[in-house]
Order: structure tokens, then sequence, then C-alpha cells
């Protein structure tokens, strides 16, 4: 017979060929058990809300008033929202030729454009064009709509750091492109080592790979790093060296957890760098509401800044985008609030600070309570989480969990993983999701439950974990260590 | 000096060859004279909000009430709110998990799914299964998708009707795929030859091409056309014949303005047919909130539904959905209002009805009022808007404006809408933007100005034309016809 067109034979090989892991098969099997009645924790994504995360109020009563337009002239609105929140509704309709249901320029409201561009001057002391920032449905479709720019066929190489997040594999796999991997370094609290990243375009480069960019995530996921000041310097010298693109996602710029090493987003740090880098690196910046302490997961509401990008190119970013219209306004009015948030003196100040204040100081407190958890199990060794939203504890596991795994057909973590969720409920992602070194195995969970949770999650953890190494450890070569 | 990796001459070719006509030339030249303090005229996109189309009540006090949740508990909520918007907002945020801050599916929220599923049903008389119902941010995201799971190479013809929607030619460009035209029939009210369809394969095959995929926009954009009956069933049976799939655009499905060829799914004619037709042609249908009475554009909901596709299909485009992580969730509420109206009893259901009675009626007026007014123009003739947003008046250039824009550079119908836009602030599109047959013009417009607008909007339009025509034309030429 011959097949159809929509058969899986017949349809585009990179669609089946990208893997994305967090959604892969131990979210199916979790979804799975949950329908039998087993209570789930969902670790795998970072999606706060999902696990208890209370929306902040003014955003939400801001973008509420901005739905429903006709109660700004109602005689009670003022008995349900601030003034402060209907003034800001007033402010950002006004940006809107017809409100939150008409279709914006492609490239989002520009007067939400302008307010990033303000937040981006403010941060990094150098002022920022509007016109060069696009809103998106989430950071996400920024970064495919980058890549897909860039990548021509399967010669265009993008460096991409292992552990990565699997957007960025999935969707070069997708567009027929080639990873390029570098290793971050776990023994230097998942550093970057320039040399490292010669080797990997040095290797791509004898396969015949033009390496065209670089991505970086810092904070890092899955690992959680802050990178310092001097490795993102470094790392921008690479590229300038190298004539790549830097692509910065920074979507977790909020999320930091220690004060040693604050964040910098490669924009400031170029700009430091001053000419020849700084007028000529091409480099495009990611964010996002649904991180930081907003979680706004399900809103969709992202930007990507170009710095040092050709008019010319920035022109056919724009004709794409205009493809499918227009980002979803009501994510565009939550970053404009994200961005310009209530200031002293204003009704709702109080009240927002105090919110995101306590979801920022839980984030801290729990990135240690699970840390701290995960290395007084057996075999288990993890780095703090100095930023971002998740632990990517490394678990060594013993040759008689390695060889059971392949028993049964899976990968050793994958197994460990599917164990875990069985026993406990917790859905994690197995490393092998992200990348690791051969022989090495993580597994990656956010650091998103509720924080009275936590001591009961993480005991649950220890009992299968030490259980788990219990069965298969093999105690005479253990000891030998 | 070696191009950098953004630069023009480096980035995918396919983003470069991809055009976009709705928001191109027309539009960005319109923007600039907005900029400049000329009122423009906005009718080159089917935007109802931005031209003064108020949205719907009942559904924006739901979506307001799930946005601020909080409200719901709050002793005045029922000063602002019906009850039955309370009630649907409780109903709508109990299908989610955390709220419109999390994540949903990938494929989007089961339960609004299942309520989609349920309209289908209603509407065709043949039970839809949810599973086969993935939502997204506004239907051209879905097209898109879709495309890029057919689309291997450029030796992949997807069938395209001319004039046809951008969306498709800059979709397939940019996925590297093949268009392959086939061309409406202006003097049968834009309906379609199964001869002109056979014509176009034979055509393409003989160029190496495997055409895969079939597009109908139904009813039509740009041509306002509503599919008989009789020409769905040719064309399903076409598609069998030819082994094609068939994406079926129905996004404008509430907007028929006659009685005589009222809306048909191709879905509903296709199980109609009975086997075998009916358990093996594939089939993806899309729709919106973006148009019908709605118009709600800006809020990005769509859908679309597969029918007979492999369960490995299925998971593959599931898999590709998750890359992104979630349509947006608000527009996902809107999607389960729109199938899910008030209804009779219902506290908000004469409003809910008188509303959108008002957006439909005004609707057929108005393209009763643009189609009788382009045709009192000069050399102006228009087909009746049956369905749909526009209106596609053919112009017939005289010989010596088509000269006057060869000597400007311009293609002779960009060339008739610049001076229109110039003369009269009225933003069209050229029907260059959509394909049409050779030496033949048109334009595009909606039909969406306010009704009460309507008038001075066409007396403007047909004295510019005539104006127009008088100026190019060639009296004695034109007396000989």
């Amino acid at each position: 017979m011959v097949p159809k067109p929509l058969d899986y034979e017949s349809i585009n090989e990179n669609v089946k060929k990208a893997a994305y892991a967090v959604r892969g098969e131990l979210y199916l099997r979790a979804s799975e058990l949950q329908k039998e009645g087993k209570k789930i924790i969902f670790t795998n994504v970072g999606n706060p809300h999902a696990l208890g995360q209370k929306p902040l109020t003014f955003p939400r009563q801001v973008v509420a008033l901005c739905q429903a337009p006709f109660l700004l002239d109602d005689p009670n609105v003022g008995l349900l929202f601030p003034a402060d929140a209907i003034a800001r509704a007033k402010h950002y309709l006004s940006m809107t030729t017809g409100g939150l249901g008409a279709y914006s320029d492609s490239r989002g409201l520009p007067g939400i454009r302008r307010e990033i561009a303000e937040f981006i001057g403010r941060r990094d002391g150098y002022p920022s064009d509007p016109e060069l920032i696009f809103l998106t449905d989430g950071a996400s479709k920024g970064v495919m709509q980058i890549l897909n720019t860039i990548i021509r066929n399967e010669k265009d190489g993008i460096l991409v750091p292992v552990p990565q997040y699997p957007l960025y594999s999935a969707t070069i796999t997708l567009y027929g492109g080639s990873l390029v991997p570098y290793y971050l370094e776990e023994e230097a609290n998942w550093g970057l080592d320039v040399n490292n990243l010669r080797q990997a375009v040095a290797g791509a480069r004898s396969r015949g790979i033009t390496v065209k960019a670089m991505v970086i995530i810092n904070p890092g996921n899955p690992t959680g790093q802050c990178l310092s000041q001097s490795n993102v310097r470094e790392l921008l010298q690479f590229c300038f060296q190298e004539n790549l693109v830097l692509l910065a996602d920074e979507v977790y710029q909020q999320n930091i957890y220690q004060d040693e090493r604050p964040f910098i987003s490669a924009r400031k740090m170029l700009l430091d760098m001053g000419p020849p880098i700084s007028k000529e690196l091409q480099l495009v910046s990611f964010h996002t509401v649904s991180k930081g302490y907003w979680g706004e997961c399900g809103q969709r509401g992202g930007y990507f800044e170009m710095t040092n990008l050709s008019p010319q190119t920035v022109d056919e970013i724009y004709k794409v985008a205009s493809i499918s219209l227009s980002p979803n306004v009501p994510g565009q009015i939550f970053l404009g609030l994200m961005v310009n948030p209530p200031q002293p003196g204003d009704i709702s100040y109080l009240k927002f600070t105090m919110e995101s204040k306590a979801v920022l100081e839980s984030l801290r407190r729990r990135a240690r309570m699970m840390t701290d958890g995960f290395n007084s199990c057996r075999n288990v060794v993890c780095n703090f989480t100095e930023g971002a939203m998740y632990s990517f504890p490394q678990i060594r596991l013993p040759p008689k969990a390695i060889e059971a795994a392949k028993k049964a057909g899976k990968i050793p973590d994958v197994f460990y993983c599917l164990k875990l969720l069985e026993a406990t409920g917790i859905s994690t992602v197995p490393g092998s999701g992200f990348g690791q070194k051969e022989g090495v195995f993580h597994l990656r969970t956010t650091i998103l439950p509720a924080e009275e949770e936590m001591p009961a999650i993480m005991a649950s953890f220890k009992k299968f974990n030490d259980e788990f190494m219990e069965q298969y450890e093999d105690y005479r070569g253990y000891s030998r260590l």
C-alpha cells in the first residue's frame, strides 16, 4: 500500500528526529499514573503555579481590567480594584488600537517595547532601542525563530552547552542544523571552560561544520549555576574571535539564590568591553514572564533583544514574525508589568513587594533544602542551585543497576527515574534528556514544590534512593573506593 | 570582510524568500503615513477590534475572572459580574492545575479539548475525539506546524488556491517546500474547478514534485466565496484519488452573509461520504477565536482537528508542540467559550445573543455595501462577499496606468493601492500579494470598517478610483471595447 502523506513513514525526518525529554517518556508515564489515581509531584517542568505558587495580585488585577474594559466605567470598580491597577489598565489599553482583542504589530505593542527598552537601559546602564526588541508567545518561540533564521542546512552548527535545556537540541534538529556540544564542568560548579569551547569548534570544523552561533543559559538550566563576570567576558571574546552569534538565554535573571555572583547580562558585559567587540558581536538575548517571581508560564509572554544586527536582517525577522500576525496581547501586558512594577508611593507597592519577596525568599530556601537533601543521599552528589529553578544531582549508579537497566532496555538514568516515579510519585527528567558525559548519570528536578511539602518530598526521595542503592550495590566493589 | 552569521548574506535563504504581503510594502507605508499624522483606515488585516468592533461582554467577564481568581471570593464580585460568568470562570479554572499562570498540556487543556469535540460533534453530526484536537496560539501557528510536519524538501508540493492567503505561500517557502498553485474561477464566483486541480497536479509531477497536500480556505480569503456542497465533495474525492492530505482552513465558518450556501465543514462532508474515503482521507481542519463574531485576534486562540491520522504521527505532532511547552491559556478559555456560548435560560444569554447578532448582521450589511460600492466604480468589478471578511474587487487598469506603474518600478496593483493610500488613507493589500492570473489586477480590503463610516469610505474610494481612471484612461482605446 502506498503510504499517505501524513503517515509516519512519509513525514519530515527532522520532526521525527527531534527529541524533547522534558515532556518525554517520564512525563507520559507520570500522566498515566495520575489518571490511575496516583498522586504525582510534577517537578519535570519549571511551572510554578502548577505547584501552588500564587500569582502576584497587581499584574493580575491590571490584566483582568484590560480584558474587561467596560468595568473601567462601572461606579463599583473601586470596590474590587485599587486605583493604581485601574490607572495602569488605562495606560496599557491606551497603547493598543482596539484593546486585547486586536492583533498588535507583529513585533508587539510599541509602548510595551519602549517600557522594556527602558528596563534594559536601567539594568545595564546603556540605552536600549525598542526597534530591536520583539515580543513573542513565550521565550521559546523567540529562540525557535532566531534559530530558524540562522540555520541553512546540516552544515550549520550551533554550540550548545551540555547539559542543556532540550529546547535547543530539539529546535536545531527540527530546522535541520547540527548541534555542536560543549561540556560544562560539574567539578567547577558547572562553569564554562573556554578550552572546551575551542576544542568543540575545532572538532566541528574538521567535520565540515560551519559553527555559526553559541547558546548560553545563564543562570543555568538544568544546572543552576550563575556565570561569573570573567566567564561571561571570556565567552564573549571567544564568540568574537570565532565569528559566532551569541544567543543568551537569560530567562532566569531574577532567580538568583546567592550573593557572590549576581546576574550580569551578556549585553552589559559586551557594552562594558567597548569597541571593537561592543560594536560588532551579534547578540540576541531572551527574557520571559514565565520565570522569576512571576511564574506566569501559561500567559506566554516573552521577548528578545537584538544587538549589532543589521537593519536588513531585523527586517527579515520582522517579516517572518508577521506570518503569524502577532504575539498574544495579554502576555505583552504582563511583560510591560514585569519591567515596570509598582513603585514606592503606589497603592499596590507594599503588597506587590511583599508577595514577590516571599516567592524569591522561599525559592532561595528551597534551593538550599533540595541541594542539602540530595547531598544527604547515598551515591548522590549535587552542586548548589545558585540560580534558575532546578537541581541537577549526579546519581552514581552501581554497576548492577546499570546492568538491570540494560536488561530492561532502558538508559540507566531513565530506569532510575521511572523507579523513583513509581515508588514516590516524583516526576523528574533523566539527565540523558539534557546530555551528560559518558557513564555519568543525573536527574533534573525543579525546586518548585511548596516549601512546606519539601521535607516530606526529600525524605521520600532519600528513602527510595537509599533502598535502590542498597538493592543494587555491590558492597565489596563499593568498599574499595 | 567576512560576513557575520546574522548578516543578511549569511541567513537562511528560505527566510529571505518568504513573502508576506498582508504586512508588506503597503502596510509599512501606511504605518509611516500614520506616524506623520495622516488618518489611516487599516483594512489590510482582518482585525475587527482595531476598527471599533466591541468585544462580546460575557467571554471577557469570564476571562477577566479567570485572570483574577481572588475576586471569586470577594463579597462584592456580584456587583460587577453576573452569576453565570462567575460560575463559568470557576468551571474553566477547575480544568487547570494552577490557573492561567500554569503551562497546560502542550495540546491544550483536556477539558477545553473535550468541549471543542462536543461542538464539532453537534456541528457535523459525528462524534469527535478530543485526543485529535490540538490547541494553538492562533490558527496560523497550527497551519505552520502541520506544514512543517508534511514538508521534507523542495520536492514536496502543496496545492494552494490562487488567490490565496499568504500565510500558505510564506510558510511553504519558509519550510523549503514547493507551492503548487491552482486557480479559482473569478467568473464562477471564485469556485473551484477540479479540472484545474488535475492540471496543476499533473504539471507539478512533470517537474518532479510530489504533491502531498491541498489547502482550501472556506469561506474564502481573500475571495469571500462559500464552497457549495458538491464542490466540497468533488475536492475530497480529488484528494482521495491523488493521495493528498486536505488542509481545511475553516476559520471563517461563522462568517456567512447569504443563505443559499451555508457553511459545510470538510469533515462533515467526508464522513457523509462513507467508506472507504471517510476512513482513509487524511484531513486537518483549522478554527480560531479571531474571526466569526468574536474577532478576538489579539488573544491568539486556535485549534486544529486531525482526521484519519495514525497515532504515531499524532504523537510526533504532540512532541513538536511540546518544544514550545503550551499555547497561551487565556486563548484556550476563549476557545472553550466560543464552542460553548451562553444557553437559553442563562442570565447572560440575551445580552450575548444580541451582541453577537448585531455583529453578524452588520457584517452582512457591510458585505453588501462594499460589493455594491465597488461595482459602482469605473473599471471595477467585484463578486459578492458570501462569507469571510474580505472584498476582492478586480481593478481593470488602463494600459497607461500599467505603463506609469512600470516607470515607477511598481507592480501595477501596488502602484494603484499606494496611490489610493496616499489619496484616501485606505490601506489595502494589492492582489499580487495573494496571486492572480497574469494581467489581471485586484485589491483586497476587509469589510470591517464601522458601518456608519462605510458610505464615506466607499465615496472616498469611488472619487479616487474614478479620477485615477480618468487620468490614465485612453478614451479611444477604451471606446473600442
